[in-house]
This record gives structure tokens, C-alpha cells and sequence, in this order.
């Protein structure tokens, strides 16, 4: 079945020791999407401003992507501009214009209220909530955030993940919302706060998964071509969600698939700015690479 | 087959967040030997001084190592000093006396000349030279050594990795020696330098291996209880050695598994103080653990 993500769609301006490029497509839901379209239909939903790019529109439409609920709206598009140095692993933000996020109101389809399944990317976890109460009876739903919500919205984010089955995170958040250092620990501390299964992103170093008695660890894929890592988090997010919303089922080896297809995916998205990789990215390289990370991981 | 390492037995002075120990046993050769015993017979090859307890001694000989290679000098035993902190992924030294080690020549049985499996624990890389020149024709000869030797004994450590199969490294010593950040690269490039294969561990982030075709990567176990991290890295070379030494097989199935083993014994190891939890660790123990890491990794 299709999965409905909300977040961002934004203009990236990307500078790392690869190149520099200027207002490219990004944000979490287009990154989302992108991966999550290898699996499934994909129901975005997010807000642009006037200054939105219409080759962008046809863009994300010609990879299927239901742009129904993309709302234009009076202003300025969400830019991001950030630069990475050295390993590439952290991503040092130069400038932040939310233009028209900052008074953003989601909205779906009638169709989209019955969706079944739902990634609420990061945004503001008021904006995240308004469209959670917009769907009518989801199966599964993760929620992203960061430290920035974490550390201005905490209460709206912790009462929001009463009502998640998954909580998403990297390792860094993790540990801030949680209090502690080990993440075993912190992803139990966070089960606690609500969601039922706990996703711990570590980029170069994989990803833990967190379900009580479900557990799994998978390494990152060995990458040696890093271009550009911007989006990668939500590009695994899209993958993870898009297999499962796929399949339609929870179970451990599914889940442990989908970890797999998160993985696969987050690793072509680093080898190119923005979606470079990921837009033209076919099911047929996506099941080769997938097929040699098992190689090396299997024993 | 058995294997033989080379390497130091020291006094360990060790400060955690969990408690103080004084002068306990310790050392490369000593951890090292403790995980690799589940999986073959150990030749341990080291210096103590005078001051060495016989009880370590008894100790080591209860764990069925053969000792006949340990030799007690004139002085003191290697001692070494440090604290951790936070989440305990690196280690302070407090202080390093060299004791025995500065003047140390291995010697090794005339059976011993005979051993195919050769572990050389980080030490002078001049050690390491002296006893791999005592053996006749080692079918396997894996290194490990430290950023201090990449440091101050570069040219001798550089001679030394164009006679080994694998060399064992840390991600930062790998960096550092091969001047690439990106792992991958990194190890390619360490692989030009001599070594068939390329061993990079990552501590709580999990093992990568590099042999040309034969690529491997594993997650760490995920562990909650993370007590002193002393000697992880040897255990886990222990693990890894120990396994292939037992099946006298080094096809990419074999070093798979063998990365699983060492996974597996390092994490017993950091549950304890020195060598507190390996020591006690029966095949039975290391066998659930193995099992329960499979379901967490395998999809």
C-alpha cells in the first residue's frame, strides 16, 4: 500500500570539499519520496513557496510521486544552505530561511485520510500532529524530529510520540532526548516515552533497531564515494518505510529487510548532491548493491 | 592448529565510571589469548618482570595457554594506566612504564618455530620483526600496532607490513598510517602497503575487513553494559585469529565468521574488568551470543 509522508520540500544550496550547488531540490519528504517510490506509491505532502522552481514540480511528478497535497503558497520555498568539511560527516548549517514553512498548515486529500501507513519527516511536531489528526486510522506511523525540536518543542514532540509507533533518530538526538550515552540504553529510555519500536540512524556506522524483543543492527554499506551525505537520513527513512508499507507486514525479518532497503538506499544517495543518485536510481541497481551488501554482511 | 602471538602481559590499572582496579592482569598477549583458547591452542610469547604475580602465572596456565614462551625478566612488568570516562570509547593513559619491555627479545620452543599461525600484538614493530624472523614458514601472519609506532617507528613498522597477510588496525591508526579519511579508501590503501587483507575495527561501531574481493563488515553486538573496554581489540583479534587458526581456512565464508567471533568474544570482554568475564566465558556462552547476534544481523 502507498505511504503518505510529510515534511519538507526545500531548495538546497550544498557546498562540500565535491562541488557547490545552488538552490537544488531537497528537503525530508522529497529525499522520503525518493527512495520510498522504489517500493511503493509515495503521497507527499509539504508546502512551497511562489519561488518553487515548475521544472521541479514536473520533476517529482515524473517519479510518480502524488503530489496532490504539495501546496504553493504565498512566499518564499524553505532553504536550507549547509556546508560539510573533512569526513564529511557533519553538516555545519550556514543559513536557515523558512519562508513559508513557518506558517505551514498541512492538507490532504479525502482519499489521503485513509492512508495506511505515514512518515512524518522532520518539521515542527505541531505541524506533524495537525496532519496525524488528519488521517483516520493509520497502521503504522514513524515520526523524525531533531535537536532543534528536541530542545524548543520538547513537550510537543514528547506528547506526540505517545501517539507513534516509531520513533526515528540519529545517534546524536538519541542521546539528547533520552539522557543517555549508551544508545541500547537510550533507545529503551525512548520506548518508554511512547513508540512501541525505537530506529537509531548512526550514518557511516549503520543503524540499530529497537523493538523490545525485536532487535537488529545493520552496518552502513561501505561506501568510498561520499559526495554529498545531505538527505541520506531521510533517504534510509524512505526506504525502511517504503518496503514495509510495500509488504504490508511488521515481522523482525521484515523489519530487517526493510533496514537493509534503508540502507541500500542511503548509500546512493551520498554519492551524489542532492537527489542526483536517487532520482534515476532502478530497481535493478538498487537489488544489485543490495545483493552485495548481503554478501559482505552475512556469515 | 594452534596459534602463537606475541605480544605484552602488563599490570593493568584501570579507572571507569564503574569502579578502580589495581594492577590487574592484563596486556595484548594476555587478552588476545583469553578469547582465541575457545577456538584452538594459544602459544603466548611475552616479558613480565620479577614482579609479575605467580597467581597471574598459575592463572594463565589454568586456562590452558602455554606459557613456555613467557619469560620473567630482571625488573618490572609492563604497567599501564588509564581512565575512561563519558561513554567510554576512548581511554586516557595516566602513565605507561615499560618496564621488562624496553629490553625485550622474544624467544620461542623449538615446536613453536613450527607454529603457521602468528599474531603479532601491538608492540615495537623491532619485537615483531625479531620473532617473526624465529619462525620457519608461517602460513598466516597478522599484525596489529598503535599510532605510537606509526609515529616514532614508521619505517620499521612500514618494513614489517610487506611480510604479513593482515594487518589489524583501529580506524583512527588506519587513518592515520594511510592518510585517508574514508574507511574504504583508507584500507585500499593499506593494502598497497603489503597486507593481503585489512582489518579496520571501529570499537562500538563494529569491523571492517578489506581483501580486494573479499569484503566484510559487521555492526558490534549492541551492548548495554559496557563496564571497561581494556582490551576489547585484542579480544576481538583473538576471536578473529583464533577461529581461522581452528579451521585452517581463510576463504571469505571462514573470515566472516571469524569477524562474527571476534565480535562476539569482544563483547564479553567489555562486560568485566580485564579479563573478569573472557576468562570465565565458556564456548556454550559465546554459542547463545553468536546465535542471538545472527538474529539481530541476518535478513
Amino acid at each position: 500500500m502507498s505511504i503518505l509522508v510529510l515534511g519538507t520540500v526545500a531548495l538546497d544550496t550544498i557546498k562540500t570539499p565535491y562541488g557547490f550547488k545552488k538552490k537544488v531540490l531537497g528537503g525530508s519528504a522529497a529525499h522520503f519520496s525518493m527512495s520510498a517510490r522504489l517500493f511503493t506509491g509515495v503521497d507527499l505532502v509539504a508546502a512551497v513557496g511562489e519561488d518553487f522552481p515548475p521544472d521541479y514540480v514536473d520533476f517529482l511528478r515524473s517519479k510518480k510521486i502524488n503530489i496532490s497535497s504539495l501546496i504553493i503558497e504565498k512566499g518564499r520555498t524553505f532553504h536550507w544552505q549547509g556546508e560539510y568539511s573533512g569526513d564529511l560527516n557533519t553538516a555545519f548549517t550556514k543559513k536557515t530561511e523558512l519562508g513559508v514553512l513557518s506558517s505551514f498548515k498541512p492538507r490532504v486529500t479525502p482519499a489521503q485520510r485513509k492512508s495506511k501507513y505515514l512518515f512524518l519527516a522532520n518539521v515542527d511536531p505541531d505541524i506533524q500532529k495537525s496532519l496525524l489528526e488528519l488521517i483516520h486510522s493509520p497502521r503504522l506511523v514513524a515520526v523524525d524530529s531533531m535537536n532543534y525540536w528536541i530542545e524548543h518543542k520538547r513537550r510537543a514532540l514528547l506528547k506526540l510520540l505517545k501517539r507513534v509507533d516509531i520513533y526515528v533518530a540519529n545517534d546524536q538526538e538519541a542521546r539528547v532526548l533520552s539522557g543517555e550515552v549508551n544508545l541500547i540504553k537510550a533507545a529503551r529510555a525512548l520506548r518508554r516515552l511512547g513508540p512501541k519500536m525505537v530506529l537509531i540512524k548512526k550514518g557511516e556506522h549503520g543503524v540499530l533497531f529497537y523493538g523490545g524483543n525485536m532487535k537488529a543492527c545493520l552496518p552502513a554499506y561501505p561506501a568510498s564515494r561520499v559526495i554529498d551525505p545531505t538527505g541520506a537520513g531521510d533517504t534510509f527513512a524512505g526506504g525502511f518505510m517504503g518496503y514495509l508499507a510495500g509488504k504490508g507486514r511488521f515481522s523482525l525479518a521484515a523489519i530487517k529487510k526493510a533496514l537493509a532497503c534503508g540502507t541500500i538506499a542511503a548509500s546512493f544517495n551520498i554519492e551524489g548532491f542532492g537527489l542526483e543518485k536517487t532520482a534515476v536510481l532502478t530497481l535493478k541497481d538498487f537489488k544489485d548493491r543490495l545483493r552485495e551488501f548481503k554478501g559482505y554482511v552475512i556469515f
